[in-house]
């Protein structure tokens, strides 16, 4: 008999807790555990012994925790150094905790990595396993990651909702998406259009930088031809120069700063494209919203698919802990379309804790500026299937 | 035998195409009709025929209308004289146009009374009714505007997330929601409460003016209490002087202007709110988010009594007009709670067109930053049964 810990770490997700349920769900059919722990805002808390008891959760509860939005235990947004996994291992020990689950990106795998060889190196037996999380989907070896399914699925049905309102009230609309280095959020802005010109018309990705001149060229183009142009934008958009316009119009405002107001806040890179279109295209109307915190955390609203994959995930970190010293749970994909399916295995924590991934080249279209279809088979079982809506006001001739 | 037109004005929102969808079908049972045109960019394409024939639409065609957020026939935001209204009744004249259906706010009321008015001044037969609709909810004698439970259920389920977005990772959140003179919208903040110290912590509304050091005195207390704030914001947020923080902040940002980036964009309110949090009360971790457009259109999300009673509403003013020579539809409660229930009536046009309705003293609490539990009887059967969540991360004593 042993004791176990699972906790959560870094920006909360729509599934990260189905991920956590999975941990307890199997923690309990395992005979193995004395006490299932869980470690209250991560690390930081796992050092100050900010403890629950998950042993023994009813099922009504682990529901209930299952369809929760955000990180049921707490987060934190520490990464910790050798002298802070020291101090969490100097907890593990002392508690007789064998086995530590951790939930969360890259970091959270390095982590794991991290406090499992210092273990060894003392001779502690600790079982340490990572279970993905991101919405940015920027994890090496899995072919996807658990979160980005229900965050696409947010900003899927938010684009929908929005390309029909600008085309009630025809103008420019401009949305800024989460993902300061991946796209694939971003990208998932076009997954439920349904007519040739539905939106959004314009992609941008950090993975393509773009001038001025050309993304206003581009918004004319479409404006021109449309007369409405909906524009999805990662907030980690690109300078042709590689530098973030975020950074940009910071730099410039603090420039210019007399007052105590800063253009830096949450609407800074959406105000500053509406400005640019507004001043260099003459267009009248030109609205820009940033989606911020709700495309992570929104209540009642997951991919039913990533809510699956997200509890098995934390599942299969369980089981395999109990033949393995450690690892990180990865997804192969094995169909796809309607024979979509996934098979689960594990992958060391170094693969998964060095770099991030970037969204391919294949699923960028030539110009830089949209998705293609390849992108759209890849992400659209992700998410889930999405509402079909209806326009009735083209071809007024009657 | 005559014909009919429908048309949607002014914002779009989750269920103005129920309502558009009411209209049509019972127009389909009335074999008075032979045309149902549908009038594309409400009055603006009016005086430009730019007509759609709704006569014979499927009922699979008019039940993903009735499922899509946005307007279908497209809107507009402009506001008819005398003389644009003269305009509207020569092309009803021309088109042999005897029913005219209008959904919208207070604005459309007053459309359809002008109209009605002329035409009965050159003695052209003609039947004007208005079908309410807004997110706002500020429509006259009505208990309720169809429009208003869709966005109230966005808004619940956005705050039920973020508040488990700041436990999760705590500090100080505010989060900026429509509504520049009514603040029932932003009332719908607390509709998700389930625990004690459940978000939104403040809520403030255009009909409660606040100075900053009392905003200020307020985040504070519960952020010393609590350890974290969220905050739900009105964007029509006033001064004790009653002036919206918006206008101060864009005037203050114009008076100090050097360069070309004005704080007067999406996240303006926002920003400074958070800024003030900042530097006044030295909270480290200050977050900011404006909804904006996607409260009132975002596909897959409608409250399932908002979308029936939006669409009983367009019936309903089809089945007056075969009687009454016009009005406007209006909803009476009947019961509450779980015996919730409206009763349709028709009340005079003139009685809607004239002034707006602001959040009612009692929905309000004695301190003016939050809402009653009269409020939450009120506005919680027009949203629907909200999620269940599930916070684990309170009293780590394990």
């Amino acid at each position: 008999m042993a004791n176990a810990i699972v906790s959560q770490s870094g920006g909360p997700t729509g599934v990260i807790n189905a991920s956590l349920v999975g941990v307890i769900e199997e923690a309990q059919k395992q005979a193995k555990f004395e006490k299932l722990y869980g470690g209250v805002h991560a690390v930081s808390g796992i050092i100050k012994e900010e403890f629950v008891d998950l042993t023994n959760l009813s099922s009504d509860v682990l529901e209930r925790v299952a369809a929760s939005p955000s990180s049921a235990l707490g987060s934190s947004r520490d990464k910790p150094d050798a002298e802070y996994c020291e101090k969490i291992l100097a907890v593990l020990k002392k508690r007789d905790i064998r086995y530590f689950y951790y939930i969360g990106g890259n970091d959270s795998a390095n982590t794991c990595y991290i406090i499992n060889n210092m273990a060894d190196d003392i001779n502690f037996d600790l079982r340490a396993f990572h279970i993905p999380k991101t919405v940015d989907n920027d994890l090496l070896v899995t072919d996807h990651c658990p979160g980005f399914g229900t965050a696409g699925r947010f900003v899927a049905c938010a684009l929908m909702g929005d390309d029909l309102d600008n085309r009630a009230l025809p103008g420019v609309k401009i949305d800024v998406i989460m993902g300061r280095h991946a796209g694939f959020l971003t990208g998932a802005a076009v997954l439920g259009k349904q007519r040739d010109d539905d939106g959004p018309h314009l992609v941008y990705l950090p993975e393509r930088p773009v001038s001025m001149d050309k993304f206003l060229g581009d918004v004319e183009g479409v404006y021109k031809r449309l007369g409405r142009c909906v524009i999805a934008v990662s907030e980690g958009m690109c300078d042709a120069d590689g530098k973030t316009w975020t950074e940009k119009v910071v730099e410039e405002e603090e420039k210019d700063a007399h007052g105590n107001i800063q253009l830096s806040g949450t609407g800074a890179l959406a105000d500053f494209l509406a400005g640019q279109i507004k001043g260099n295209l003459g267009v009248k109307r030109v609205r820009a919203d940033t989606f911020g915190y709700l495309q992570r955390s929104f209540a009642g609203l997951q991919s039913p698919t990533d809510v699956e994959e997200a509890r098995r995930c934390g599942r299969e970190a369980v089981r395999l802990s109990m033949t393995e010293d450690n690892g990180s749970v990865a997804m192969k994909r094995t169909g796809n379309g309607d024979n979509y399916a996934v098979e689960l295995f594990m992958t060391e924590l170094a693969n998964v804790a060095e770099r991030t991934k970037s969204v391919p080249d294949e699923f960028i279209n030539a110009d830089g500026n949209g998705m293609t279809d390849a992108f759209v088979e890849y992400a659209l079982p992700l998410t889930g299937s999405l509402p079909k809506t209806e326009y009735l006001g083209n071809n007024a001739k009657a």
